[in-house]
C-alpha cells in the first residue's frame, strides 16, 4: 500500500473506533439520566463488554503497526491535521499498551472501592476509613506515571493527563501571583461597607424554571437540533457526538440561581462539543476537544463571565423577574446581578463564589504536590488541610467531612484534577477579555440578547481548532499572550470594585 | 477442555455477545425516543459499527467451532436448558454463515430504498413507483429461503422466520375456519338494531392522559423499577434487557382511547420481556422470548381481552370518567366499554376493530401466498387487492394509497409477518380463556383492580418458559389444546352477542 492508501485505511479504522467509543459516551449519559433503577447491573455489563471491545481494538497489533508505519514516515509527509491524527493515535496506542492489564484492573477496582469508602468516611467524619485507599491510589498513580514517562515527575504526569502541557512549574508561577492578588482583593471586599444581598430564596416552581432554563440555553447558543437538555442528580455534559450533545441540569424548588448557573455552565461545555471541526477531519483525533482546562474555560466563560455579568442581567433580568413575580418583583435586575456575585467565605468548594474559589483550589493543589513530593504523608492530610485552610481562607473546618473529606475527586485517584477549575476560569477570563477587545460592541450586543458573536468567536478560535495546538499555544495564538494571573486579577478587580464600591 | 469447561466458555462468550447485542436494542430505542434531529446520521454510523462487530463475533470461526463441538456431543449430554442454548446458537451460527454477505447488504439497501419509494408511491397514489422494489424483495426473499432451507417452500421459510413452526398448512386450516365464522358473526352484527356509540372525541388534555396511562400501566403490572414509558411517533416496546424494558405510547389531544390501547398493548409486550427467566440461564438463548406470534399474543391479551373487557372498565372506568369530567361525565363505564368495542368496517387495517381485523390479515396472507406460489404477479397486486377486499370486507378502496399501499411491511420485504397479528390474537384469547378457567375468581379480581394473578399466570406459563418449546407446543403444554379457530370465534361470539344484543 502506498502512503495514501495506508492513510485511508488508518482513517477508516480510526472512525470505526470512534463510532464504537461514542456509544460508550451515550450509554454513560443514559445511565445517569434515563436508566431504570433495576437496570444498573446490566448497564455495567454492557459497558464492560463494549469497553473491553474498544480497548482490544485500541491495543491490537495490526492497529499499532498501521499507526507506527504512518508515524515513521515522518511529519513532513503529512499536513498538520493528518499529522495530529497520526501522532495522537500513536501516543494513545503507546500509552495503552505500556500499562499492564493488572494495573488497569487494580485501578478500576480501587476507584470503585474508594468511592464507597469515601462516602462512608465522609458520613462518619472518619478520615482513617479512607486513608488506606488514598495511600494505595497515590502509590498506583506514581507507578503508572513512572511506567508512562519515567523522565517526568509523577505529579507532572498527572497534571499533563488532564491538560497536555500543564506542569508544576507553570502552575506554581501562576498560582503564586494569583494567591497574593486574591488575598488583597478579599481584604478590600471584607472592609467594604456595602451590603450585597443574597439571591432570594424560593419557592421557584420547577416547571417554570425548566422552561426558562431551556429558553436561556437556546438563546445564548445551544443548538437543540444537535443536542438535548435533561435532568440528573449531578449536572454534566455528555453524549456521543457533536451532533448529539446531551447536557443536564438540576432543579430545586428553593433556588433558581443554582439551576441557571448549572444550565449555563453545561451549555458552555455543550457548545464546545457542538462547535467541533466539520468536514475532512471530523470525528478524527485532531477534531476532539482539548483537555479539561480548555473545556472548563468554555463552561466558566459562559457561567461566570456571561451569566454573572451585567449585560446578561440587563437582557434576561426582566424576563427572570416576570417569570417569578412573587419572589422577584421587588428586585431590580442589577440587584440580582450583584446578588449572584455575592462574596462569602464558604467551607464547601462547590458553593464558593468566584473570588474565593481559587483559594480552595490552591489549597488542594499544594497538598497534592506535597503528597507526591513526599513531604506530606497521607495520615497527616487532615491536619495539613486545616492548617492550609486557616492560612488561605481564614477558617478551620469544624469537621473533616466539610474539610479534607468534602470532595469525591481523590476517591478515584484523580490527583491533578483540581487546578483545572481555576486554570479554566483564568483561560475563560482571558479569552473573554480578548473577545471584548476584538469584537466591536460585544457588550451591547449581549445586553440586547445577541450572544452569537461571542459564540462565533469561540467556535472559530477554540472549538474548530480541535487538538491542533496545546492549550498554552492556543491561547497565545488567539490572544497573543500566555496565561497570566494579572489578567484574571484585573477582571476580578474591575467587577468586584464596582459591586462592592471599593 | 472437558465438557463442563467447554460449556462454561460457551456461556461466557454467549453472554458477551448478548451484552453487546443488547446495546443495539438500547440505541434503537433512543433513536426513536430521544435522539436530536441532527444526530440521525451519526446514530446510523454507530449502529452500523456495532452491528458489524456483533455480526463478526456471531460468524467467527472460533465461535462456530465451539458451538458445533458442543452440539456434536449430543442432546443427551445436557439438560434441556443447556441443550436449547447450544442448539439455538448452532442454528443461528449456521443461518448467519450460510447467507452470503452480498445478499445481506443487498437486502439492507433494498429495505432502505424500498421504504422511501413506498412513502412516495403512497403519497402519489402510484403503485408502479413501488412495484419494481417489491418484485426485487420477492426474488431476494425466495433466494434467501432457498439458501437456508432448500427443502421447504420459500413462504413457509418466511412464516417460520417470524415464529418457529408456522407454515401455510397450519395457517390455512386455522384461517379457513376463522374466515367462515367471522363472516357469519359480522352478518349478525350488521343486522343488529342496537346502536353502539363511538368513543367520544376529545379534547383530552395530554398531561392528564400521560399521568393516567402511566398509572394504568403500573397497576396492571408493568414494573417501573425495570422499565420506562416514553413517547414516540409509533408506539413500540424496546430496550436492552429484562431489567430495562422501554415501552412507548403516543398522545393525541382528540382521542384518549388510542393512547390507552397503545399503552396497554405495549405494556403487554413489556411484561413479557420483564418476565423472562432469571438465574442460571438468564440472558442465554433459552431465556429469550419466543417468536412474534407469542409476543403479539401477550400484547393483545392485555389490550383486547383485558383493557377492552368489562372487568377493566368496571375498575378503571370511574377513574377514567372522573379524569375527563368535561367529556365523559355523562357516560356510564359500560357505555365506554361498548364504545371501545364498536364494530365498523374500515379501509385501514390499523384502525380496524377486533372482529374485522382478521379479515384484513387474511386478505394480505392470501395475496402473499399467491405471490410466492407464482399464481399472482406483482403488477397484478392492486387489482387482486381490490377483488379480495370486496370479497372479504365488502368494499373496494377508492385509491391504492388506502388499499394495497397502506402498510409499510412490504417496503422492507417483511413477507410472512401479517399473520402474526391474528395468530397472536388467537393465542392470546386461548390463553386468556384458559386462565379464566384455572384461576378461581379471576374476573372479579380484575374487576377489583387486582391483575396480579393474571400476570403471574403468564409469567409462569409463558414468560419464564423462554424458548424451551415452540409456540404450538407451548400452547398445548399450557392449555392442553392446539390453536383452534373455534375457541377464538367463541370468545368473539360471547363478547359481541352481548354488546350488540344478538
Amino acid at each position: 500500500m502506498d502512503q495514501k492508501q495506508l492513510y485511508e485505511k488508518f482513517q477508516k479504522e480510526s472512525l470505526y473506533r470512534h463510532n464504537l467509543g461514542s456509544v460508550l459516551g451515550h450509554l454513560g449519559w443514559d445511565q445517569q439520566v434515563m436508566l431504570p433503577a433495576g437496570a444498573h447491573p446490566q448497564r455495567q455489563e454492557q459497558m464492560v463488554a463494549l469497553s473491553t471491545m474498544v480497548h482490544k481494538l485500541g491495543v491490537c497489533r495490526e492497529w499499532g503497526e498501521l499507526v507506527h508505519q504512518l508515524y515513521d514516515m515522518g511529519e513532513d509527509k503529512f499536513d498538520e491535521y493528518e499529522w495530529k491524527n497520526i501522532s495522537e493515535s500513536k501516543r494513545s496506542f503507546d500509552e495503552s499498551t505500556k500499562i499492564p492489564q493488572e494495573l488497569i484492573e487494580e485501578s478500576a477496582r480501587l476507584a470503585a472501592q474508594g468511592h464507597a469508602l469515601w462516602v462512608e468516611a465522609k458520613k462518619k467524619n472518619d478520615f482513617s476509613l479512607f486513608s488506606g485507599t488514598l495511600e494505595k491510589h497515590l502509590i498506583l498513580r506514581k507507578k503508572v506515571a513512572e511506567i508512562l514517562y519515567p523522565d517526568k515527575h509523577p505529579y507532572d504526569v498527572c497534571l499533563d493527563g488532564f491538560e497536555r502541557g500543564m506542569n508544576r512549574e507553570y502552575i506554581d508561577g501562576v498560582f503564586a501571583e494569583l494567591k497574593a492578588g486574591l488575598v488583597k482583593l478579599l481584604d478590600r471586599i471584607e472592609k467594604s461597607p456595602k451590603d450585597v444581598k443574597p439571591f432570594p430564596d424560593g419557592p421557584y416552581p420547577v416547571g417554570l424554571q425548566r422552561e426558562l432554563n431551556r429558553e436561556i440555553s437556546e438563546r445564548i447558543g445551544f443548538d437543540f437540533e444537535c443536542g438535548r437538555i435533561d435532568e440528573s442528580a449531578h449536572p454534566f455534559s455528555g453524549g456521543g457526538h457533536f451532533t448529539d450533545v446531551r447536557i443536564t441540569t438540576r432543579y430545586e424548588d428553593g433556588c433558581f440561581f443554582n439551576s441557571l448557573s448549572s444550565t449555563v455552565h453545561e451549555t458552555g461545555h455543550g457548545m464546545y462539543e457542538q462547535g467541533r471541526m466539520r468536514g475532512m477531519h471530523q470525528d478524527m483525533p485532531v477534531s476532539a476537544s482539548l483537555g479539561l482546562v480548555v473545556h472548563e474555560s468554555q463552561a466558566l466563560l459562559w457561567e461566570r463571565m456571561v451569566s454573572q455579568g451585567q449585560p446578561f442581567w440587563k437582557h434576561f433580568g426582566p424576563e427572570i423577574v416576570s417569570t417569578f413575580p412573587e419572589k422577584l418583583s421587588d428586585f431590580d435586575p442589577m440587584d440580582l446581578y450583584r446578588a449572584c456575585n455575592r462574596v462569602v467565605f464558604q467551607y464547601i468548594r462547590i458553593n464558593a463564589d468566584e473570588v474565593t474559589y481559587p483559594l480552595h483550589i490552591i489549597l488542594r493543589y499544594e497538598l497534592e504536590k506535597e503528597l507526591f513530593e513526599g513531604s506530606l504523608k497521607v495520615e497527616e492530610l487532615p491536619e495539613a488541610w486545616n492548617a492550609k485552610s486557616h492560612e488561605l481562607l481564614g477558617f478551620i473546618p469544624s469537621t473533616d467531612s466539610i474539610g479534607v473529606l468534602q470532595d469525591a475527586h481523590w476517591s478515584d485517584g484523580g490527583f491533578g484534577y483540581f487546578p483545572v477549575y481555576t486554570l479554566g476560569a483564568m483561560y475563560g477570563a482571558q479569552l473573554f477579555h480578548h473577545a471584548m477587545r476584538v469584537i466591536p460592541g460585544l457588550e451591547s450586543h449581549c445586553s440586547n440578547g445577541d450572544f452569537s458573536l461571542l459564540k462565533k468567536y469561540l467556535n472559530e478560535n477554540i472549538h474548530q481548532k480541535g487538538r491542533l495546538y496545546e492549550a498554552r499555544e492556543l491561547l497565545k495564538k488567539v490572544t497573543g499572550e500566555d496565561l497570566c494571573a494579572k489578567k484574571y486579577l484585573d477582571y476580578l478587580d474591575r467587577k468586584y470594585s464596582e459591586i462592592y464600591g471599593i
